[in-house]
């Protein structure tokens, strides 16, 4: 029989990894085999933050087969004592003959140690195996480490030409229930989701995670400049929930802490500022945001530059001239001034169509 | 060997036909195989009005051979006598076995008279072998034999915000190269472009046929409900155009007839009467209409529930709320109003995608 490929098990070590798309926040995802012979001995992946890594439970399967085995990591291997002890030690002492690694850490502080330290254990170690498919898999956690901002993503749907709510406010619903199950996934693989006062007074949405028993709520994040909010809404009894503010011109502030909401004040001249936002939120640990908001919120986070991805459902319908639309933007005089995307991959949901923007 | 199936040889009948896709308007696009011993002995397509039909230059090239074989053809052969004798007395004198036809004549004053000829000859027929291909081969002819109106696709060319334009007009160019080569392929297909005063003011559109030599120019209509056109605009220069307008309040009429230019007067309090255009063209033979318009006509168009097909180019770029949109349409107050569509199909032209969509 043939010998498979590195990619063939680093396939199986990603796939491993997905296992964990909505639980393993604020540590990124992780999956390892342990390959001794051409065959799989030993499979594991993090599930949770403060429990088992993948190499560890891996090993632990693959028991004393261990000993001069190959092993392909999705992730650089950690090499600092954290919730767990750290599993390049597990791999020495396992004394394992090579080690595949698809991306290193991207915490610059220990990026390259745990590779360094297999290393000086004359463990052979590969780097750089199906990187890109690793990267996806972590882009929020690769952003918070490397620029101390969670990777953005914002959701719009639409109609065909580009609009998501009626005149009046209406906006359930432009696309079909499969696009609506499509964005249950991605909310459940985020950390944070943000809206704005306008979809929660129009729309009252809870913006939890349905369908998925076993995912972590994420935390709701609602931007709303003069503490607008109804005390009737429903996601102020959501948890965990963050409103962000400018200033209580509505004399709300008491009320909303006697509710036991939390209210962050951060004031751009009287806006949010959202690039303080976004900071707070990767202090917190936030790795993925999702954005559900409408033209205002989507305009502002737009013109800030600070959305890494587009994610729009477009639905087979028109609304026309007068319904509400997808970006508030200044007034462009050229057409040098358009803002330029790429894009990474387009799919049906159902009846519509999603298509994936890259921004920056 | 095996025998080949009717759908390969009604394959080729149709690739010949589509051979005359931009030539042999007003007439139907036809094309035919002569078959026997399981080999094509001939082939034709009609290439122009008033030169040979698909029949009789297939009939030609097989000679003497053709009696007993089968025939394959896109279209029931005519059995009346135009600008050439009748299709269907060839055939019966070259003692045809049998013969398949993809679709029956739409003209409801002749449809089935081919076939009952051939058959009181003691030719077989066989009807409907690839049906929907032949029928889309020839939408605007169908569609003007059935409705007396002609195919109408309206073609935009958008931002992934739907954005046609910046607010001051400008809109060359949104999508890329590859999109308006496209759109050269459509416009040599078409038997008519419209465009509305809006276009014509902001881009001074030629809306010929560049791309394909051999393409008759298409009948060029702009719509110009006080005709505000001006006299240096260039499409004044092409041949042949027709400008409907509903009344002279710019009082150019007289300037417009020395410089040669049809004005036809279509009023409906004020606006050009569309509908009343569409049947106009329809007696002028025109099979498919292309509109290349702004969101003013393209929404009147809409409204007025004369469109077939949207043909629109998103291009992966951001345009902003105060740029243009793609269709005016009065304020809607539920989504149950919104207009529904069907998605024929969608494919990448360069960096934009194309997606056409079924309107009615």
């Amino acid at each position: 029989m043939n010998s498979h490929s590195p990619q063939f098990f680093m396939s199986e070590a990603l796939r491993l990894a997905e296992k964990a798309l909505f639980t393993t926040s604020p540590n990124p995802r992780v999956g390892c085999v342990i390959v001794k012979d051409n065959e799989i001995i030993g499979r594991g992946f993090h599930e949770k933050a403060g429990e088992s890594h993948a190499e560890v439970i891996a090993l632990k399967e693959a028991g004393s087969q261990s000993e001069g085995s190959d092993v392909y990591v999705t992730l650089e291997p950690c090499s600092h004592k954290g919730k767990t002890p750290p599993c390049v030690d597990a791999l020495i002492e396992a004394k394992v003959k090579k080690v595949f690694i698809a991306m290193q850490d991207p915490n610059p502080l220990v990026s390259g140690r745990g590779i360094q330290k297999l290393k000086d254990a004359h463990i052979e170690v590969e780097l750089g195996v199906m990187e890109a498919q690793a990267q996806l898999l972590n882009m929020g956690f690769i952003s918070r480490m490397t620029k101390q901002l969670p990777y953005v993503r914002a959701k719009l749907a639409v109609s065909l030409d580009g609009k998501t709510a009626l005149h009046n406010g209406k906006s359930q619903w432009i696309t079909g229930d499969a696009a609506r199950v499509d964005v249950q996934y991605w909310r459940a693989s985020s950390c944070a989701i943000i809206t704005g006062i306008g979809t929660v007074v129009h729309d009252n949405p809870k913006l939890s995670v349905r369908l998925y028993e076993h995912a972590r709520q994420p935390l709701r994040v609602v931007v709303d400049s003069e503490l607008n909010i109804p005390l009737a809404a429903d996601i102020l009894h959501e948890k965990p929930l963050l409103i962000a503010y400018a200033n209580d011109k509505q004399k709300k502030l008491p009320q909303l802490k006697a509710l036991g909401v939390e209210c962050l004040q951060l004031d751009d001249s009287g806006k949010v500022d959202l690039t303080s936002l976004l900071k707070e939120l990767a202090k917190r640990e936030v790795n993925e945001v999702w954005i559900e908001a409408g033209e205002g919120l989507n305009g502002a986070f737009l013109k800030a530059n600070l959305i890494d991805e587009l994610m729009i459902y477009y639905a087979p319908v028109i609304l026309g001239s007068e319904a509400k639309g997808m970006f508030t933007l200044p007034a462009y005089e050229n057409l040098e001034n358009k803002i330029t995307t790429t894009l990474l991959d387009h799919r049906w949901v159902g009846q519509d169509l999603r298509m994936r923007f890259k921004l920056k």
